[in-house]
């Protein structure tokens, strides 16, 4: 090593050893014939003491090699804010390693850059202590977690990143095939098919943080590429997987934020969390639960509830506490906030706060009686806001409530940031209806009806339960999972039901039912959203905080400016423009016909 | 877990307890009335015993939980191979957790079946003791690998894998970038660039496991993604690289090979190792070493021989032990062998095992001088043969010598299989040269010259050395790295001698040449071929077998049939056929100037 110590290791018992440091200059004060220079490494900052003669080139962040006397610091002089702050060094030899130009981006913790120019130079960026911290606990969560599983007997592995195409769902990525003109790989959105094919090869336990891929539109927090600890285990149920998935989580949160998870974490159906959250990831920090006023308001001449109660749906009401003290402007507020979402607006009545009187536009429409039990059926004292959601489809209405329930949160200030509020929402339905009247997935086809369901799930398609679970952390889904179905006869009735032909169903699955036809065992697993588990565990508030290179909107790298053009001959070399091979004379392996599962363009 | 206990672990002390197991059917004897199978799951076997009529539907690899009594086995019926053999389950309750069909390839260990069935049916291949070890044998060595690194102070970062073309070197895969139609994303070959732009930022201790991918005509044992470790670190010579990748192999062999190494591990120059052993990876479990004989040659009148010694090249040989009793055809094989390489032959002489006289084609041509002190000059004895080559290019002469000396070790039995042996090559060349005359860098741009070299290599640059160091076992590579440039005008130096101009440079790699511009730490670092260290220490002998689910020749996926066509709309939606937006308005990173690398299409 070309230093003999850290800079941020130096305490006063090294008093009078001469040491050699290296790192970079981090902050400079001129003192009269002396300069005094904050030296930085990764383990932190030591005051570094020049003669000005040999020091007056230093600039900011010039990487600097040092060797001098450790000496305490002058009575008085000592930083308590440093844990290096008793003692500096007194340089004898200088070496500077490399200068550095005028900085484009102060190396400054104190400073907010924007997204932009913080990624384009990531790597001064990465300088400052918040984004180098932010990784050093990414790289922690990772080998803890590891630790959570080598423990368990689980072996980690890699699983292709060049794989087959799927064309539904989400849209891959592709890659074209030099060797193979006119064939295409798909980057995998998850090891899903192959972390299922490891179980049927007998491997019962395994886990990868692996890379997935997903192609698409970029929301605020989404990128192309992301991490996931995916985690497959053979002859388990739903139980099992939780208890490991809370072993994982109560690691990590009691090594990386200090907080001790209160275990079993507490499990809600996920019919439970939309009735009393209007969210299947309910961020449980605080209460302000829905109530149901479709039985209270049955008989109600008021349209808006009428139309929903007669067509079989769903009104509720969500209560803002102290709500009634809004504004008329802070009011009109909520209905833009409403439309913002798609909804037509946000029916409520202020309960006035000296007589608990109903008020506001939805009031007069209501009968005496309906407002006269209000505040009871809602759980509303005098001085609260009731705001209503009335809809057919009681899920739409739910969610409304339930999105409007968490804008009360942070309105009335209700979310405390340093809780940390942990549920599994367990029991999601198997299927949900599509627009065209048929059944759709809500996992994926291969997860598995639970046992009251599994004979039967024909019967009553929506009211069919899964052993599905996802974990949710102060309303952030941060891992999901199910039990899969490894029987080909309850796959093929789930196929039925999804309008899945045996013949599609070859195509597109073909090799993982064929590997079904081997004595698969019972499977399960559960996938955690690596990025996301970081980003909480960091406190950060985007999952590019916890990335070392991510991406901007589009998928732009402000660093490398990827994507680029190609050129003409790496299009030509790469086959791009190739026709595929006719079907025939192409390779066939197990996934059934010939014919491939797309068309030939 | 379905299971109580794991069939592996059953021994005669939990005889009298009630256990339930899941696992496959291994193997079924029928025994009037009672059927033995042997259960397997992930720990091991156990044998069961079921009545008959309970259990004659019970075919090879059913997966089937069955609950019983442990039992000793009767006295004789022991089985000592067996870490179960003591014991015997005997059977009450039997379910059927899901049955096989007709095997397409037996599950059996003495079955060797070829890569295309065992790959198409990997999930039944991976039932297999072997397979299956393998890949466990892999999970355990990327956690060692992890214990050293994290024992010290590395980070584990994750480096994108959707990134900027560079288009040469190797070819990249490329993938087509919807949100940008017209540009591309690469795959990474390695994360090179991204760890040295970490070290930029100050992150010191940097490793991943990562994915890498290289789109190369398929070689016998290549994969179109690969895995490597990859190491960078900051202030370090190549001495503590050097140590660090010792730590890693020693702690790798002791615990997965039973084998001790022994450190430091010798170290050998570039030039020594073409000198001695003909090849920059040699393999030092047998001696037979080159000797040079350009000197002792010159003068000759044989023309081949002259002619590489007047061009200013070399003449050597390489002895074959006991070589002089070989048939004829066999000596004519050598030829072949030779032609087979690229060579015109391979000139050799066989001495007399009684009179030590040398015989065959070449010794004709020699003088009796030169003959006479031909055994003493190569270390021959009677009854061993010489084999020459000769060249104006001395690598290429010392290299067919290398591969015959390999060669002689198969053929005459030299090699000891139980043996490992290491070591560094180290000191390797900074260029060779191109065929156009100009120069080429041997690793790669931004490798370091030696501190004899770096201020004067323009001065003789066929003979600077750089800080490039390889670690070699058995003859393989297993990984290799250097210490990097960090310095701007050592860089820039470099660049004008490979006739890189500074307007190509800032095309190039634009960003990692800003980057250096910001105080860049001394850096260096190493990678090893992951895929290759787990074969070795599987004792396989193809890297497709500590790989889950490799692929075929031509980057074919055997069991998901991929790569495969895709759809129109794939197509379409993909941008694949799209122009790129003319450069004026196209993003622009640090990269440089605003034009695109490569040429619109």
């Amino acid at each position: 090593m070309i230093r003999t110590h850290n800079a941020g290791s130096l305490r006063a018992a090294d008093a009078g050893s001469t040491v050699t440091l290296a790192g970079w200059v981090a902050r400079r004060r001129d003192h009269g014939g002396v300069i005094f220079v904050d030296l930085r490494d990764g383990s932190g900052v030591v005051q570094v003491v020049f003669r000005e003669e040999d020091a007056h080139a230093l600039r900011n962040e010039f990487c600097v090699k040092v060797i001098g006397e450790v000496t305490r610091r002058p009575a008085g002089n000592e930083n308590p804010e440093l844990p290096t702050g008793e003692v500096e060094v007194t340089v004898v030899e200088l070496e500077v390693l490399s200068e550095a130009a005028p900085l484009p981006l102060p190396v400054d913790d104190q400073i907010e850059a924007g997204d932009d120019i913080r990624l384009r130079y990531r790597y001064l960026d990465l300088r400052r202590s918040g984004p180098a911290n932010a990784l050093r606990l990414r790289s922690r969560a990772s080998q803890l977690a590891r630790g959570v599983l080598h423990e368990r007997d689980f072996l980690e592995i890699e699983t292709p990143t060049l794989t087959r195409s799927t064309p539904e769902g989400a849209r891959d990525f592709l890659v074209p095939v030099r060797l193979q003109p006119g064939s295409w790989y798909a980057l995998p959105q998850s090891p899903q098919l192959f972390k299922q094919l490891l179980m049927v090869g007998g491997m019962e336990r395994y886990y990868q943080i692996a890379r997935c891929y997903r192609d698409e539109d970029f929301r605020a927090d989404r990128q192309p590429e992301f991490t996931q600890l995916d985690i497959e285990m053979s002859f388990v149920t739903e139980d099992d997987v939780i208890d490991l998935g809370e072993a994982i989580v109560s690691t990590l949160w009691k090594d990386l934020a200090g907080h001790e998870i209160t275990r079993p974490i507490p499990r809600i159906t996920w019919h439970d969390a939309m009735a009393r959250y209007g969210s299947d990831k309910p961020d449980l920090r605080y209460g302000v639960e829905l109530t149901e006023l479709t039985e209270y308001l049955r008989g109600t001449e008021f349209r808006v509830f009428a139309g929903a109660i007669d067509a079989g749906g769903y009104v509720g009401a969500v209560v803002m506490p102290g709500g009634a003290a809004q504004s008329r402007k802070e009011l009109d507020g909520w209905q833009d906030w409403a439309k913002a979402r798609g909804a037509r607006g946000l029916a409520y009545v202020v309960l006035d706060a000296e007589t608990g009187e109903a008020r506001g536009p939805v009031a007069k429409n209501l009968s005496a009686e309906h407002l006269g039990g209000l505040a009871d059926a809602v759980g509303a004292k005098p001085g609260d806001a009731v705001f209503f959601a009335a809809s057919a489809t009681t899920r739409e209405a739910q969610e409304l409530l339930g999105a409007a329930r968490v804008e009360i949160a942070k309105r009335s200030g209700l979310i405390d940031e340093n809780a940390w509020a942990f549920c599994w929402v367990v029991d999601a339905p198997m299927f949900e209806r599509t627009d065209e009247g048929g059944w759709t997935a809500v996992h994926h086809p291969f997860t598995s009806p639970n046992a009251e369901w599994v004979d039967r799930f024909e019967e009553a398609p929506d009211r069919a339960l899964a052993y599905a679970y996802d974990i949710v952390c102060n309303g952030n889904e941060i891992g999901g999972g199910s039990i899969r179905i490894h029987r080909g006869d309850v796959q093929k009735r789930v196929f039925d039901l999804l309008g899945i032909t045996p013949e599609e169903a070859q195509d597109k699955f073909g090799f993982l039912l064929e590997a079904f036809k081997y004595g698969a065992p019972p499977h399960g697993g559960i996938a955690f959203g690596w990025d996301r588990v970081c980003m909480l565990l960091a406190g950060a508030d985007s999952i590019r905080e916890v990335i070392a290179f991510p991406k901007t909107r589009g998928g732009f790298d402000p660093l490398t400016s990827a994507p680029t053009p190609i050129t003409a001959q790496q299009r030509t070399e790469a086959g791009i423009d190739a026709k595929p091979k006719p079907a025939a004379t192409a390779h066939t392996g197990t996934a059934g016909p010939a014919a491939p599962v797309a068309d030939p363009v």
